[in-house]
């Protein structure tokens, strides 16, 4: 079903032929939603939802059964200059903590009946600073994508992917100031909940970093190699693979929709297979989230990542798809269609 | 548990005598809170609702686990002014339409875990035409109320509370007018897709109908009687057992509010234990939520009522509640707390 992930140029590849919309599923969909015993439009983004996720999984009614949530986690070298207000070795004991069942995402990914890995990636071997050199080298930057391309579990039907890497807010500013300009100041913000005094050392950092990488940076992916990591790497590889195999995908908060962002960057049209699960409290997400010209379902305030903000959001898209596969027609109900 | 409602009287002094929240399950679980293996205030929103929910219910780490919908319908004298874009005997086949599985909220409660419950009021004697007379005597308004009253389960521990009734937004629009002024026109919308011809027909009415009885409108419950409805009074009847019963109550979108603020604007605070859960399409209703000083946790654009939105929200509460229930302490999970 899924091709080997060979080489970066594989990768490329494969993202400039991904498959589109199965446009019989889409018409089919359409017009189921118009013969459901409700007011035309009245559940509104449910019913545009609905009839998404019924293009690109082929089905004009289907459900969500399996959904996926998976959790990557990296270090990153450029923790060392003290951007952060956690110390690196959380990354480790968080992973500890997923695994044994005890984080935020672990009770959100039960709520909704999905289930979930954790990928921690050579998390004894950080990434190198990337204000000061290319975070990863080719190698190990396949490597990475790598991890998240297999990660996906293609009997899954809607994919959540999450992460965990001190630093990585970090990372994932660098990202959008390489790819959508602006300002450094603009794209960084207080990720766990840094000082007034670490934010403008943050922002001068990922400054310096994209002043170091932006020329050698001509796609999304390179920016993703240079300034990313190996956890935001993995993201990437993992939301790629999803489209292949045709799985709808729940984008998080900024570290998500960096991922996401170094994709779209790379090959246009490369997020039509995701939508944007919650607006996060991170400064810069809104404006990504424009950029990727993705409406969130959910705008609760969350700053957590680990895909909490996505994992609470598949809540949405099985309500949108219990009712548009699982409502009585006019016609099967009696009801008079106004 | 619950007294017997045996007058208006008894009703508005219920109100005026409701429990408030537990200070020591409150105070615990805002401990707790501070222990959860996340970034302070990282889950936000989440959090708030979760402590909130832990007062009204007295239990420092509690669990939803019997939520309940009730649907209320009823039908309006009013509608013989031609004010909606569906006939009144639509009414009753949505009772049936719900009572065999097929309408949206079917779906959403389900998807809840909610049991749901359907009480369908006189169909057959509307209201009288409130433009015209009031739209219930005093006995038939306390017969109404009595149904909502009764029609919560002590066992539940979540309450949305939903509607059907052609007409009936024109009596929240009626009511919102009658309670908060300003202009016929800011309180009056296209309900379930009116023509601006009816639309503007439909303001008239509402402001006809103000005009008549607003000299009779002392507090919340006089308007609910005069220019609301069976199921509107029903709604309220509920909202109010359910605080007597400490059970938090999700509110849905512009109807169910019109009912909250009858209560509102009869004993301050009587909503304390609810929460907005959607903030409907229907025009007047983000502005009803702003004098309700309600945040909704949604804003998908819905305007289907049958308690729609908040069936959906009753995920966010839950995940909010399994976060906070059921996440490890940093000391558990042994992870450095910053």
């Amino acid at each position: 079903m899924l091709p080997e992930l060979s080489s970066l140029e594989t990768f490329r590849h494969l993202l400039s032929v991904a498959p589109v919309q199965d446009a019989a599923a889409l018409a089919d969909a359409q017009a189921r939603n118009r013969q459901l015993t409700k007011p035309p439009q009245a559940l509104a983004r449910l019913e545009d939802l609905a009839i998404w996720y019924a293009g690109w999984r082929g089905e004009p009614r289907p459900e969500i059964k399996a959904p996926q949530v998976i959790i990557f986690a990296g270090n990153h070298g450029v923790t060392a200059k003290g951007v952060s207000a956690f110390p690196p070795e959380v990354t480790a004991q968080m992973v500890a903590n997923f695994e044994a069942g005890g984080a935020a995402i672990n009770q959100l990914a039960k709520l909704a009946g999905a289930k979930m890995d954790v990928h921690a990636i050579d998390l004894d071997s950080p990434t190198a600073d990337f204000s000061e050199a290319p975070a990863m080298s080719d190698a190990a930057f396949l490597r990475a994508l790598r991890v998240g391309w297999n990660a996906v579990d293609q009997k899954s039907d809607l994919l959540v992917v999450g992460e965990m890497g001190i630093g990585n807010t970090t990372a994932a500013s660098a990202i959008c100031h390489a790819l959508f300009g602006g300002t450094a100041s603009i794209w960084t913000g207080r990720g766990t909940g840094v000082s007034d005094e670490v934010l403008q050392f943050k922002t001068e950092v990922v400054a310096a970093a994209v002043a170091l990488h932006g020329s050698e940076i001509q796609d999304g992916l390179d920016a993703l190699q240079r300034v990313g990591g190996r956890e935001v790497a993995a993201m990437a590889g993992a939301m790629a693979a999803a489209r292949l195999l045709r799985i709808p995908v729940i984008l998080d908060g900024f570290i998500s929709c960096a991922a996401a962002a170094a994709l779209a960057k790379t090959v246009k049209g490369a997020l039509d297979h995701c939508v944007a699960g919650h607006e996060s409290a991170e400064g810069a997400h809104p404006s990504l989230l424009n950029h990727l010209e993705k409406k969130p379902l959910l705008s609760l305030g969350l700053r957590l990542g680990e895909g909490s903000g996505a994992a609470l959001a598949i809540q949405i898209l099985k309500g949108a798809l219990a009712c548009h596969s699982g409502m009585s027609t006019f016609a099967e109900a009696g009801v008079a269609d106004g």
